[in-house]
Parts: C-alpha cells; sequence; structure tokens
C-alpha cells in the first residue's frame, strides 16, 4: 500500500516528526509517502492560518494520487481542508484528529483533547461535534505556540503534562488524544508517564488508511463530495480549476 | 456608513446584481462598496470551489478594511471563508447566509431554504446547525446551477418556484430564504406571487451591517477571532503573511 | 419609521432608560415611541410577573399598532409575551433578549449573558435554548433586585462587574449581553472597561426593527402565528377579544 | 384526597368532560374538585388565546390552593401558564400534557401527539422538546376547532381517527395520546377500534397527582420556582399582587 | 392491586429494605410482591454486573406475571434489563431510575442525582440522556459501596450528605434524586435535614405501577417491545426460550 | 496478530459466513479466531434475545483473552454486551456497528443502515445516536428473519436491494451499511450493483481490531470500564463471578 501523509503546513521538520510516527505503525508492506506543502504559512495556528494552508495542501493532495498514492492523510490537527479534500480526491482522505476520535471511541467513553493554543479550541470544539463526539469530549489547550513544541528548551512538555493531570482529575477523561501532529513523538513516553491511553492522530490515521484501502473504500461521490463541476478559476489560482487538477 | 461587499466568486456580473438589491435597502448615507474576487472559481459549487475561494475573498476584506469599510459582507450563500475573514480584519463580518437566517427568525418559526444545487445542501445544513436554527430550518435544492441564474431561457425560475411550492406544503414553512446571491433580484416577486416571507440574505447582510455599525460593535480579538500571529507565509501565497495583510 | 418600545413592567423611570438608550442608536428619521404597561406588576421577576404582564404588554402593542407603529420592541430581557404579540400583531415584534444575541452571534463565538436575579436564570436559558444559542452561550445572576438598577447607592454595578470579569475568566465568554433593559445605560461605559463588546438588548432591538421595516418584512401568518380566531373572551378580560383588539 | 382540575377556558361544558375523564380514575378516597376559569378566551387555540387564559387560571389555583387542594392539574393540553403557577402555588401543578407524555414514556418508545388545530402543532412541539421527548414524539394536527369536539354532528372523530391511522402507520408510532382535554371522552373507544394504548392527559395528570401527594413531594421552591417577590401591580391586575394571591 | 417489586441482586435484605419503602406509599388495597433474584451478583456495580443479573431478573418478571402481577418494578438504579423485561412481559414495567426522574420532572426543574459508585455515574448518565432529563439532571456519586449502605458503622450517609451539599450549591439543583435502591430508607431523614424535595425510585416506581394499572395501559407490542419470537435457546440457557418464558 | 470474532447467537453457520468475511480482509499474518457462543437465542431478533445472548458473549471473550487473542469482535449488529464486555477483558472489544459506522463516517456524510427486522430499528437507532451519528444516519429494515438470510430461496436479497434503492432516493445516503452480520458475504455482490460504497461491519471490525492492536490502545479501565469487583454470584450464574471470568 501506498499512503500519501500531507503537512500541511510549510514547515519540513514538522513533516519529519509526523512522517516518523507515521512508519512507526505503519504494516509490513505499508510505503508512507511524506510531503510538505509548498506554500502558505510555517505553522498552522487558528483559523486565517488553517484557510491558506488549504490550496496547498490540495495540490499535493492531486500530485500524490497521480502518483499512486491509494489514501491520503492530511497532518494537522485541525484538519485543514477536508471536505475539499474529499470532493477533489478519488482516494479517500482522513484527518488526523477524526482518526484519532475514532480510535478513542473504541476504549473510552469520556475523552480529553489537549491541544497547543487556545485560539485552537473553539474550532476543536467544532470539529469534536461534527464528529458526533461532542457529548463525551473535551478541548483543552497548553497555551504553547506549534513550533515550540520543536525546541528542547521550550517548557511545552510540562504545560502538556499539567493539562494531562486536570484533564484525568477534572473532566473524568479515560484516554487523552494530543492535538496537534507536532506532537506525535511524544506518545509514548506519555503513556508510560500517565497510564491512560495517550492517541496521536498521526498513527491513529495511518491505521484507518490501510483499514479503508484493505475494504476497497473510498469517498462516495454521489453527494456532498460530488467532483468538482469543471469550470474557469480566474488569477493567481487559474491552476486549481477542477479539470487541471484532475488531469 | 461604508459597506463593502465582496463577491468571492470571479464573475462580475453576479456582484452587479448583489450590488443592486444591496442598494436597494441600504440606508440614506451608506455607501455600498462592491467589488469581485480577482482569483478563484468563477461560480461556487460545493466544498472544492468554495475552498479556492478564500484566498481572494480574504484579499478583498484587507484591501476594504484599508479603504475604510466599516463592514463588510461575504456575498456567497455558503458563507465563504467567515471565520478566516472574522480573524483577519478587525471590521465586522457578516455572511449573507447567516443574515438572511437571522432575519427569519424574528418573523418565523419555521423557514426552508432554496438553494440552487443538491451539492450544496449538505454544507448548507452544517451552515444551519451552527447557526443554530437546525430545529427549525430545511434546506431544499431547486437544481440550478449558479450562474444559469443569469440566464433568462433557463428554467431556473421555475424550478425555484417549484421546491417552493413544496416547502410551504410539506415543511410546513411559514418563510422562505432564497439560498444563493444569485436569486436576490427574485426576492420582490416570489413575495407578490407566494404571499409569504421571502429573504434575500444580501439585502439582510446590509442591514445587519449598519446594526452592527450603529452600535458600535465589531468582531470580539480575545477568543477564536484572535488577530493571525505574524509569521512567514511561502510560495504562491507569501503575499498572505499576517504581517502583510494587516499592513 | 415609527417603532414602538414597549416596557411590559409599569415602572415609567424604567421605560425612560430605554427609551434614551434606544433613541441614542435610532437612525435619523426613526421615531421610537415608549410606553409603559398600564397594568401588572411595577418589575418582571419570573415567571409569576412575566405572565401577568403579558396582558398590558399586548394592549400596548395593538394600540401602537393602530397608532401607526411599524415595529414594536418588548423591552423586557425575559421577551415577555414574544409569542403571543406576535400572533397578535401584523407589524413585527421583536424581544430584547432575541435581538441582543443575533447581534453577539455576528461578533463572537462564546457569549455570556448577566442578568438580575438567580431566579430569571433558568427562564432565560430557556430562552438562549429556543434561540439556538445554548451551545455558545452562558447566563449569570449578579443577585441584583431589578429596581436597584435604578438606585445610585446600590452596589448593582459592582456585582455586575464582578460576574463579567467571572465571564472572560472561566465561560471563555468572548462578548457580554446584560441581561435586563434596566442596565442599557451601562453599556458604553462596561466596553470601555473590560475592552469587550457589550451588548445592550434595547440598542440591538432599536437597529433589528428597523432593519425588518426596510426590508419589507413582517410575522408570517400561516403557521404559528397565525391571527387569533375570533371568539368570545369571558369576565374581566373580555375586551381582550381578538375582534375588539384588532379593531 | 383533594385535587383540584382548572380548566383554563371558559366553557363549562369542557369542564365537564374532563371532570368526568378525571373522576373515571380517581383513587377512591380522591375528589376531584373541577372549576372553570371566569375571565378569558373560551377556547384555546394559538398562542394568543393561551397568554389570555393564564390570569384567570391562575386565579383558580391561588382559590383551591386555599380551599384546601392537594395538587392542581391544568386541564388544557397546551399546559397553560404551567410555570408560573408552579411559581405561586404551594402545591404540586401538573399539566395535562406532561402527565401524558410521562405515561406514554413507561409503555412506548415512539409516541404521537394527535392535537386539534395546525396553529396548535408549534406550540406543541415546543412542549415536547421541553419534555425531553423531541427524539421519539411527533405531533399532528386534525383540522378541528376544540369546540367542535362537543358536536356530535362534526366530523372531528373521523378527522382523528385519520392521523391515528397515519401515525400508526408512518410515524411508527407505538401510543397516541389525544392533545387536547376534550377528546377526553374518546379514549376507550379509542383504544378498543385501534388496539394499541390511547392516552388522554385528564386522567394520566390525576394520577400523577396522587403520586406527588403520596409521595410527599411538592413543588421545590429554591429555583427557578421561588415565590413571587411581593411588590405592586398596577391597574386591572392589581388584585394579582402576589402578597394578595397568596394571602 | 398486585405489583411485583424484583430485585435483580441476590441479597436478600436489600430487597427488604426496598420492600419497606414501596409498602409505605402503596394505596391501599396494593399488594406488593418483593422477590430476590436467585441468581448473578449480589450487588450490582457497573455494566459487568448488570449484564449479569439481567436472566434472573427476567426469570422473576415471567414468574410473577403468571402469578398475576399487574405490574412489575426493577429495583435497581441502573433500570438492570429494562428493555428486555418490556418485550418479555405483557404487564407494564418500572424502572427506579426512569420513576424518579419523571417525579422529579414534575416538581424541579434542575436535578441532581446522587448514586453509589464513581463507574455506576457513566451509565446512568446514559441514562438520564436516554430520558429525556440531560439538559437538566447531573449525577454524581459519593464513592460508596453499594452493600456499605446496610452497615451502621460506614461512613456512606455522611459521603451522600456531602455530595447533597455540593449539589444543592454547585449544580443549582432544586431536587435531589437518591441513586441506588438501597439508599430509600434515608429519603424521609434526608428530606429533613436539606429541606430540599429528595425522590426514592422505588416510592416512586410503585406509584407510577398504580397509576399505569389505573389507566389500563401496558407496553405497546407493536414496535420496540413486539414479544420474543419463539426459537431455540441453547446450553445453560435453553430454559429462556421464548415460549417457555411465556407458557 | 490474533483476533477472536464471537458470534453471540448459537447458530454455527452463521459464524461460518463472518469468519469468512473476516478472513478475506485480515491482514497477512493476522489469525481470526472465529467461535459460536454455546447458551443462548439461535438467532438474536430484538431486545430479548440480545439480553439472553450475552452470558455466552462474556463467556467466549474470557476464555478467548486466556487462549490469547489481542482483539476481541462482537459479532452481531445490535453490538451485543459491548458495554459488559468491555469491562470484563483486558483486550480491546470492537462491534460491528460501531465498526461499520466509523468506517462509513470517512467516506460519506449521509449513511443509512439497512438491518433485517422492524424490531431492531428502534435499538439500532439508539446505537447510531450513542456513536454520534444520529444527524448522519438513518436505519432502514428489509422484514427479514435473520436465519432467512442463509436460505437461498428466500427472498430476503430482493428486499434488502428494494430497501437501498429508497435510501439512495430517499433518505439522500451516500453510503449503504448491512446492518446484520449474515449479510456479509453480499457485500461485494451489493457494491457492483449499486455503484456506491456498502459496508459489511464484520470486515470493518477486523480493520479496526487490526487498527488497534498496532497503535497498543487497549479500553481504558479507569472509569466506565473499571474491572468487575470480586463479590459472589448466585445460582445458575455463579460461575461468572468476576474473579472466576479473569482467572
Amino acid at each position: 500500500m501506498k499512503i500519501l501523509l500531507v503537512n500541511p503546513n510549510t514547515t519540513a521538520s514538522m513533516t519529519a516528526t509526523a512522517a516518523h510516527a507515521a512508519r512507526l505503525v505503519a504494516a509490513h508492506g505499508t510505503e508512507v509517502v511524506a510531503v510538505t506543502s509548498s506554500m502558505g504559512p510555517v505553522s498552522i495556528e487558528g483559523y486565517y492560518d488553517e484557510a491558506l494552508a488549504i490550496p496547498g495542501l490540495l495540490m499535493e493532495i492531486a500530485a500524490g494520487e497521480r502518483s499512486g498514492a491509494q489514501a491520503a492523510i492530511i497532518s494537522c490537527f485541525d484538519d485543514t481542508g477536508l471536505d475539499a479534500a474529499r470532493a477533489l480526491a478519488n482516494i479517500p482522505v482522513i484527518g488526523i484528529c477524526e482518526a484519532a476520535l475514532a480510535a478513542a471511541s473504541f476504549i473510552a467513553q469520556r475523552i480529553t483533547i489537549v491541544t497547543t493554543m487556545e485560539r485552537s479550541r473553539l474550532p476543536l470544539e467544532h470539529l469534536v461535534h461534527r464528529y458526533g463526539m461532542a457529548g463525551r469530549t473535551k478541548v483543552r489547550a497548553a497555551d504553547i505556540p506549534v513550533l515550540s513544541l520543536e525546541e528542547p528548551s521550550s517548557n511545552a512538555r510540562a504545560r502538556l503534562c499539567q493539562q494531562m493531570e486536570m484533564a484525568l482529575r477534572d473532566d473524568r477523561a479515560e484516554a487523552i488524544v494530543l492535538g496537534c501532529a507536532g506532537m506525535a513523538d511524544l506518545t509514548a513516553d506519555l503513556r508510560k508517564e500517565f497510564g491512560v491511553p495517550v492517541i496521536d492522530g498521526v498513527a491513529a490515521a495511518v491505521k484507518q488508511a490501510e483499514c479503508l484501502i484493505s475494504l476497497g473504500l473510498t469517498t462516495s461521490k454521489i453527494g456532498a463530495y460530488a467532483p468538482p463541476i469543471p469550470k474557469p478559476y480566474l488569477g493567481a489560482l487559474a491552476s486549481f480549476a477542477p479539470e487541471a487538477m484532475l488531469a
């Protein structure tokens, strides 16, 4: 199997972190092709960054499908551009937030997501609601800038742990979901430290991608995800016209 | 007052239709500045078009704010890029779907939106849910391509009327919301024909914009809509870096 | 335009406070006719007062419509008798709670209402739910008797501020709605003090009334708000028979 | 036990119908005191009638409590004035809609209410929602004016049966609730004819009243139903001032 | 009337406690037949115990119906096996949790259940949701093993009182529901101590059973509760084959 | 990997059908151990059968875990005994309904489940609600007895197809979930015939089991699924005492 992992921000070191987490759980015979978006923000922190990360993401997904990928993963916890990607691609597309929540739903009734920044809480709460998990999932923010996760000197890990403690004590959380692709390499460590299930969305998405490929399932094209209608796209985005992207 | 009306698709004739509807209801002394996005799809039909229409929209909103607009209206019924625009702009930003539903909520308990294409139903149902109107609002599609609304020879109006009849009979609708900016010029006519409130989002949004300006209210910047954090944007979208856009 | 503002309690000084707030935001050319109910409680604090305030309110709305008002505002934050008034009147009728929440919905995702008395919290929570804002709105009570808002010596303002602080810190509120018509004159001051959007329902309702009048919209009469059926009314309330009220 | 049954409309023959149904199921030793409101509409059909029926209802409930009633029933299916009555009275107060739904909830998963007039559907749907039954309850209207239920020549019964048939076939209803106090005398007959549980709210409310009295339970007075605060009531409603009513 | 009270755990002393509470409120002429399950766990603490208590419960309900009981009560607060019992029996079956919540719904808007063990909170929250009370009901656990309620030396009562205090102060509870059949004998005492309505499900269920019997209502057999289809049951549970149980 | 597939009904031929579907999608190196419950109903059709199938299921899950299974699948679409099994087992336990819905959620917005019998619709609707899919999932019944799926002469397939057609036309379904383990062998055929995603829960559950094993995730034991407390179990179910089962 060949799975495309797209980091929709433009920071290659975050792609490497996610790719590493992805390859750790990939089945024997699964190839994970990890790519970094070539246009847009260096990190996605809030609605504005998210919107501007979508064109670059879509470009990589279209290219990946042309190159033979059988499924695509969007490696940012706000599931950047998921609906547009599903409408565009013929291969299944998976967000790491939805994959993490799906995995959590099989092993715990109450879940807490710990994400990076306060401004990401409301967007994630909307995702949680959309995925039908609002009655059992809380979202917490550790007040960590996304890129600080890569700096060993930052106290990002300590803040994350503090929120996990509060989740277990105050939210009655039975499992923790790490709310940023950049946290993927902390998973094993945090499981050991806290003794509860800790879920990373990148790894979960790789397994969901393998699952859908094995089951022969791909996005239904008869409703909300019908293929884009061919039409002119003007100006700087002309190259995104559906017939060009799908060619 | 100076209100910016942005058509997020790139078809100038649709901008003209919306601008006409906007100016019909604008208060004496309100200037409506109507602009057409310069990049992206010629019409917005589904998730993919919507995502690619956002950069052009954001460009116009930033430019409009710099030119002194006191509020901005997004003139497409899927409220394209509303969250990103609110995070970016300091002036209030209003979607025509939310404005139409707010107006409807004051005059009817049960509402039906009649939109253009089947593929837009699910995105609009998500908007309806987000705006807290899911318990009282149905969405119907008349199976009309957006740009056909501008062709007199099409049977777009007939199909729209057919869905309105079904809404009144089968949905117990007490008011009808027209689910596309391109339908704005049919409002008066359809009210007369059906004898029920018919609401166009463009007109409703102009009045909401005046309302917010008069009340001295603008988007709260302390939570989900905190201003984008300055950071590099790479590649073809480098000019969208927050510090450039907000300059 | 001529807008009727009805204070459904019988305290004229509260009418004056609301009328002042209304006229501050009314458009040039809008006349605000403010009236005080002539029967019922001197303040509305809970379900019992509310029910007994409705007949006086309805009397004023019917009289106002006969005198040429084009829209009516119910100037009490529990939106006293809103459904009955909408069924009775041909002009649109607006509650100050719903108007405040509609305005807030355009500028903030999370909202806290600060009202007067604990016993009003549950009725307001029901309103919030009805208006589709339950997922994003909290209600707090400052433990202030309604009429104490008019006494400079009371510590009403201090208690209100205390709840606003807690709303911003604990509820993640992005905007504050003042939950009593009697608080209208504090709006500007509190905005300055807290640096966040503070919304008064009286002012918001005036702008919504202008909005509906401009759009040519009034209450739909084909469903829940069909006109009352002519029939005898007996005893002390005989004069409320629909044919008499609508005459 | 002594149970007060208040008909909040002013038609004595409807009181008699309800009283008969009540006494058929009352326990040995339970006295049902049935009274007709002395002021307001002769029938309650929609929001306006409902609001004007409340003062007369409250008068009777206060009088009944003074005369030793241990519980009160509001004998109109829109549960007229229920919240105000609960705040006023020290004895428990029961609406026939809520009592019917409570009984139905113990014997069926899916329920359909068949009421009289189309304009009552939305108010009843709001009640159903409030009582937590929205996920399992449908409301149908048989298009019958309330008082026509008393005219043998009307085709009210035929229309009611037609809606019951549709409920069983199309709504997957497992039990039927009769949505008007005036239908109480049809219950036994309809059960026999349709072979499914048919529930009349008047009878159900009598048993709930006995239940609460036996359990020694009455309305909690520490929250939403705290007693009205003594204060002046002006004009034609001066006699409703709390201290007068509770005296 | 003859009402069957089944304790689905196998501890006879708990049956005695519940039977005592039941007989205290039973109407003159109502016989309460209390039985203890003969197979399964000695107390029900969590999902596993609950599942294994169902066969013994069903056996007693079938036997009770054959012996002439007109209604059955399941005397454990997780409403053990309620759906299976309703499908099996022709007589109405009532859970003590649903009965307690129904009673509470008539006298309070906000309710807190205080149950025994933390692990029972989530199952009870699911019940509360199913019964349509999720918007107004909280569940607290006092961290008391079920059988310790019978030991005078335990501090079970003190822990229960502590949670009741928190419920009144922090949950805005207006009434308290005791979340275990073993707490039934504390009801009168706690009412006096706290001065708020305190509801025991066993007593409430007895009155609901009388209510349904008086109204001539029993479980609808046309939908979810259609009688089990005759078919072989194998192995140790062969005697539970529907035709054997219903014989 | 070693995955246990338990058929909770006692019909070995249905186990064979499910085992075949499971092995078709199992990864290279995954062993599927399929077992048939040794006690209880020969098919599960409604609440009563379901309750009596649980002890046999739990026995097999405990035995499977002792024999080294790393995950367990409950191969009946009502997710029989899922909560009890999760509390009992240390290995993850997956229901085929939840697995099918999780897979569907990644590839379609609107889903229809087609199950066997009318009486199973409400139980499945409760499951759909619990899994957070109620807003996007419909349940249909084809009126097929479970065991007739195994008889080539029955018209079971024709009835199933008829419901699938209605789902696509009337429910706006974008994907179909087969609502019975006995339908597993029809999946490939129906996909080809209808040209839309058709999902079988058995296959989906196998992939989810592999996913959880690969991710090193198992049921959280700190909340609702805490291990059963050791205690005596009496009578015919004495062997189910937790300490015996977990030994």
